[in-house]
């Protein structure tokens, strides 16, 4: 399965007056991660695939961090993510902070791949994922 | 002119490695306390207000802010808010940010109040401010 | 066990291009929202009761969350935190984030007490929960 | 005087119901390319600058920003920075947020340069900035 690696440099502002990251900071950086992946096993940016794909996202319906060892602003750290499981139309993703190679946060989050739904565009409605799109993380 | 006050206490994720609000969260404070103005002022929520009066929003074009005392978290602040002039399609607002009494934030704003375009809806175009909504905060 | 509600009406920069909150964005509400439970239960401000009770915070180690039902931008919610267990030096939350009494999003915490280390007061400890803490939640 | 472009994808959670940057989010980008000068120009991190020449950071204490062109999520888009003039203990910042060579957003700063108060290492005191430091911008 494919795996992406995403740099970033804690900043300032993302962190509190303890000098860490303040905890929902990462799972921005967790969000960027998973757009990262996507982008490239489908060669496109995020606001480009949603159009080729005819979709409209992947909401998040279950994610799960657990904090091994905080990160200062400052530190480059790593996130290796890779998709732990596709089912018909939603998905599992793993996520490893790492900094220096040690294990700072690991994330897990289930997603949906939805689409507009056909009887009321303002609504969605999980949709199977494309087998194109499958294909690309293999 | 109708003047609003906004009660808020400076959270622990608002703040940064210095102890004091990370500067582009009081943007975020005053953003929310234009919308508490509009909210008084019309008498019915920023969601409903949108609808009432055909109208997409009022974007920021030129905001600046004067940082004279820093707030740390737990502070309870008061953001005193009024509209310091009308035009025709855009608007100029005042915050005064409070902490017992001494002004620790200044903040001027410009916004243009928009609509959805005639021809085109995926665009906005600048539209006349209500007559209904001048009256509102006299 | 003591049970505190908080209210939040979901922000226009909380929510995404979907027009739905942005799922980092709760885990902030949260963090609030278990803020305002211990300074229920202690009747004093955070930024106090770390001095009262010489300690430095409560950092997650763990945290959950499943997304039921979207929220947007002008939704009044309630979020309900108790704590669901106390043990030596950590705690677990439970919180429930409701819109018109539907469980929107369900959110689990685990937490430690730590406080400065003993012999490097640049580090942090876990700590044993005081007794007069444990107390005043129940 | 020493030129910096920092390079930036808009993503998703910066981005507002109306598909566009919620504008409180620029200034967290102007931030992080205000500290991608000084690290370029100092040859160090920020985290490492600090300790190098002894001081605290340089607290914002005037921003204004023109918002010209609206950006959406995917956008690539580029902030040149510079500083506009250096004085004894304080300095101002010029950002042109590009994309596709049109400017977006143009953001002045002034900010200060402190170090830890001399008599009371709690508090803070503007103090001159190092001519070493000055030499780098040359």
């Amino acid at each position: 399965m494919l795996v992406n690696h995403y740099n970033w440099r804690i900043t300032w502002g993302q962190c509190d007056p303890a000098g860490i990251v303040f905890y929902p900071r990462y799972f921005e950086i967790f969000d960027n991660a998973t757009t990262a992946l996507f982008e490239r096993a489908l060669g496109m940016k995020k606001i480009e695939f949603r159009e080729h794909y005819s979709f409209v996202g992947y909401p998040m319906v279950d994610t799960r961090a657990k904090f091994v060892s905080p990160c200062k602003f400052g530190d480059d750290v790593i996130v290796e993510t890779t998709v732990s499981e596709f089912r018909k139309s939603s998905f599992d993703i793993l996520h490893k902070l790492t900094r220096d190679g040690q294990l700072c946060v690991e994330c897990t989050e289930t997603r949906v791949w939805v689409a507009q739904h056909p009887e009321d565009p303002a609504k969605i409605k999980a949709t199977p994922i494309p087998e194109s799109v499958l294909q690309k993380f293999k």
